[in-house]
């Protein structure tokens, strides 16, 4: 258990003490370094990137009363007399929070509040788990949850919502299918629906039936007929969910997240648990298109707020769609579907023109852009508006996913950033090869060639997408192996980045890609003191060593905010 | 001129200081009493309300560094020795800031913003007018004002598009009449708004012509026609009205307003203004409508934001309209129009049903009542709804205007505000006399009746519908007579209030009914330092001294934060 550092005003002195003493130890704030006032933390391996991503170890981490890090000593340096607090860290390793710098904050959330399936091997099994679900949840309206698979239970058909009214009947249960691809609903939910038997299965989608009844199950874009009924969530749930987020992201190990996509209601849970001091991640919020930036944040980027920890400081714009259903845009015909080259959501004119709204008002720009023809397509954007607006304006390119090799040197150009996911390399490396063929990978998550070209690179997760866990995305950074060590080598293993450069981009880079490398990312004095405490160095271990760490508590500004029971 | 009082944490050392006269100032630090750190403005004719109401006056004033009073002085108490700042008050009389119970923050601001045509006395000196604003406003989209009247210009006809053709045509212009019945507009506005010699009179709305054409203005429904065209305000635009509408309060010695229906939008301005520092008056949020309510503040009122200059901790309901236009909803016919007996908004139970919807998530309940059936119908949801929301909820009726004598009594039950706007009794009284007959006029404004009931009582402006003046409604409230002293004697003059409780209505009567009383209203110890410096005690004057006042400084929390020139 970590201790809870006293308040920041507290002086240390107690009735015990004498005059001068007190005078002097009061006297103490005036200088320079107030090391007196100081909190300690003792007996760590300490590890953290100087601003030029040097290594710089330590053993002891002083930090102010206000929560920055005040010095960094060595074994040999002499400790303070009299801290504010003293932990000892009994050797552990001490680093720099993780700044994941693509995820989605309250969907990791709402995921995490919503029944997960996946586990059951059994229809009984994912009866019982609905059933607790609904008894342990009695305030929610709707039971909502994912991960089935019927495949597994060696059922022999789809389930129908009988077997789920055998257990919830009272209310409407509404579970989707592991693949996304069907909604399984109870009677509950279907009478609220309005469908019965005269519901004519809608294009692209099929009603399951039981002669001429809808039976629970809900196909493609049948999902529809139901889903439109779950209830958008409410702000009490919406600030469950952000307590939720936090959580799974702090005990993580993640301490900064650039939130791509915020809506006015994210934001307004934001402002919530700020106003009432229940923020205790860092949230770069990158609102979900000009619309929302413009109610959000108005004429321009918010101040850094509740001590750096929340800002909007940009937009997030969407350039095409994913790889997995076709929809990242492609410069050639899909090699799995030679008739279909994905889709560009905005012609070349409305993108420059939703980048340059955003731009005029000093806001930074981030697009997802996953094929090479979306890729092409934005840094010809950004080509453009470089033109109009000078200065620092560090575009970020989300995802980046598959760049043209003749392209990829412009990455270079304009200060741009490329915001990548390394996890999501090893996830969709057979499906990659599936859609573009071999032919085309060569600038396909393509980190190293990232580098060399001179771009700015930051990594995070898209999780709730992927797992939220940044060791998985170092380890998978400079390995290009999966979880289970595959493929041996790594997969385009000259695309894989270094130990340090993996951790510079979950820390000095994604705290730059945010402006915000002049108060996280790293641990040099002068910086707020966001870290962690984990048993392993991953510096030093094996991929599959750092894909097993824990983290063991997790600091914000020099208070902790997590400690692992 | 008033100082600027240096930043809190100044001790007031400097280095030629020896050491012991340093330690020992620090030392002060750490007394209960911290003398040495606070302001005094000396040299006063202080007053104040405590909390009971009872008049406290006193010399000068010490304020503690963040912005709180800390001691009340006599002209005979030991002034601090060594104040952080001192401010000479030159006799000028120093009394609490005001609060405005009922006021629309954003609709001062826009107000002050557009154009007032009222001066104009002739179509010629209205064309300059429009043509000086629009130069003055370049980045202007729409020209937009009000105020005009043809009658006053000796012209004989409406005034035509042509006429501001003349001198604006690049960009569109919209004036209102004076009546808020018709609107004028120029080419370019009629252009936008599609209307031609093909466009219909709407029903209930005339569109004037010249032959075929639409020649420029557009009478009752018609105006529409043009006014939906008019540009929602951008967040830059209400950033501007929100510092406008703060120079416009605190210019009258307004620090504390009710803001009666704030929007989402309304609130992101107040917000945006408390993050960037720049919010002065102390705004009680009212959220407009339920909907509003949970966009904005979600689960429950908001805290106390930005050192108790912001909070939303309530709605504001419509339960009827207004007396001059008839939708004043009535016991009995109106007078003058013997069919109607106005509109009321909600039926009982969609009353009682918002009002239960905010109550349950704790927020305070606000609701328009003006005529004698919405003031019965309110009251009536009042006690119903007392029995499930019971503790400290201050039920407030906004206006209370025309009350049914057999109802009055109940306003003194369930701690029920009336919250009340003096001059509109002055404004009104015509008007009422002809609508309502002089039968039914017993409940009418009736302040001193509603004090007698033992309803808590509350006072305002309704600005911009009235002047946010708050000495214009002391005067009124203690006279019933209106600035050119009439009718002599008063209106019903059995219903004013003493000059105490005039004043009570607009301090310590106002902080109670927006749950504010431990923080401001009154001087005394421990409460916020909002107060104003006039030439002239109110207490003492003559109505019409009282209504000459000029506010030469009004300070919010210490600190200046208007200074007459």
């Amino acid at each position: 258990m970590g201790p809870s550092p006293r308040p920041s005003t507290a002086l240390g002195t107690n009735g015990s003490f004498g005059f001068f003493l007190k005078a002097f130890t009061i006297l103490a704030l005036l200088l320079p370094t107030p090391a007196l006032a100081d909190g300690l933390i003792d007996n760590i391996n300490g590890v953290t990137l100087d601003k030029d991503g040097k290594i710089v170890r330590f053993s002891a981490i002083q930090i102010t009363s206000d929560g920055k890090v005040s010095k960094l000593l060595d074994r040999k340096d002499k400790r303070p007399e009299r801290p504010d607090f003293k932990v000892d860290g009994k050797g552990q390793t001490l680093m720099s929070g993780m700044i994941d710098s693509h995820g989605h904050v309250m969907a990791v959330g709402f995921q995490a509040l919503v029944l997960d399936l996946s586990p059951a091997k059994s229809l009984a099994e994912a009866q019982k788990m609905i059933a607790d679900y609904a008894a342990a949840n009695p305030n929610r309206s709707w039971i909502l949850g994912g991960g089935w698979n019927q495949e597994s239970w060696g059922l022999g058909r789809f389930p129908t919502a009988a077997d789920i009214d055998a257990v919830v009947k009272d209310r409407p249960v509404w579970m989707i299918r592991v693949d996304g691809h069907a909604g399984w609903a109870n009677g509950k939910a279907m009478a609220l629906a309005g469908v019965n038997a005269k519901t004519v299965s809608p294009m692209g989608g099929r009603i399951e039936k039981t002669g001429l009844l809808p039976n629970g199950v809900f196909v493609d874009a049948a999902a529809e007929l139901v889903q439109k009924m779950v209830p958008e969530p409410q702000p009490r749930e919406r600030d469950l969910a952000l307590a939720k987020a936090q959580q799974i992201l702090l005990s993580n190990g993640v301490t900064a997240v650039a939130d791509m996509g915020t809506t006015l209601d994210d934001w307004q849970a934001f402002r919530r648990a700020g106003d009432n001091d229940a923020l205790k991640l860092r949230i770069f919020a990158y609102a979900a298109g000009v619309d929302n930036m413009v109610k959000i944040a108005g004429p321009g980027p918010t101040p850094w707020l509740y001590d750096d920890k929340l800002r909007m400081g940009g937009v997030k714009l969407l350039s095409d769609g994913a790889l997995g259903s076709r929809g990242a845009w492609l410069k050639q015909p899909y090699a799995d579907a030679p008739r279909e080259r994905g889709i560009g959501m905005l012609s070349d004119s409305q993108l420059s023109n939703l980048m340059s709204r955003a731009a005029l008002d000093g806001f930074q720009v981030a697009v997802h852009a996953i094929g090479d023809q979306a890729n092409l397509q934005l840094l010809n954007s950004i080509d453009e508006l470089s033109g109009t607006y000078k200065g620092d304006r560090r575009w970020r390119v989300e995802h980046a996913q598959i760049v043209d090799p003749k392209d990829l040197p412009r990455f270079g150009e304009h200060g741009t950033i490329a915001s990548m996911q390394p996890v999501h390399q090893t996830s969709d490396r057979t499906m990659a090869e599936a859609r573009l063929g071999p032919a085309r990978l060569a600038g396909a998550y393509a980190w190293q060639s990232m580098l060399k070209a001179g771009a700015k690179l930051a990594f995070g997760s898209d999780a709730p997408v992927e797992s939220a866990d940044p060791f998985a995305g170092i380890a998978t950074a400079f390995t290009r192996e999966d979880a289970s060590g595959q493929p041996f080598g790594g997969w385009m293993p000259q695309e894989r980045v270094s130990r340090e450069q993996a951790l510079a981009g979950f820390t000095i880079w994604g705290a730059y890609a945010a402006f915000a490398e002049d108060r996280i990312g790293s641990l040099m004095p002068g910086m707020r003191a966001d870290f962690i405490l984990i048993d392993t160095d991953p510096l030093m271990a094996t991929p599959s060593e750092i894909r097993a760490i824990k983290v063991k508590e997790t600091w914000v500004g020099g208070r902790p905010v997590f400690v692992r029971k």
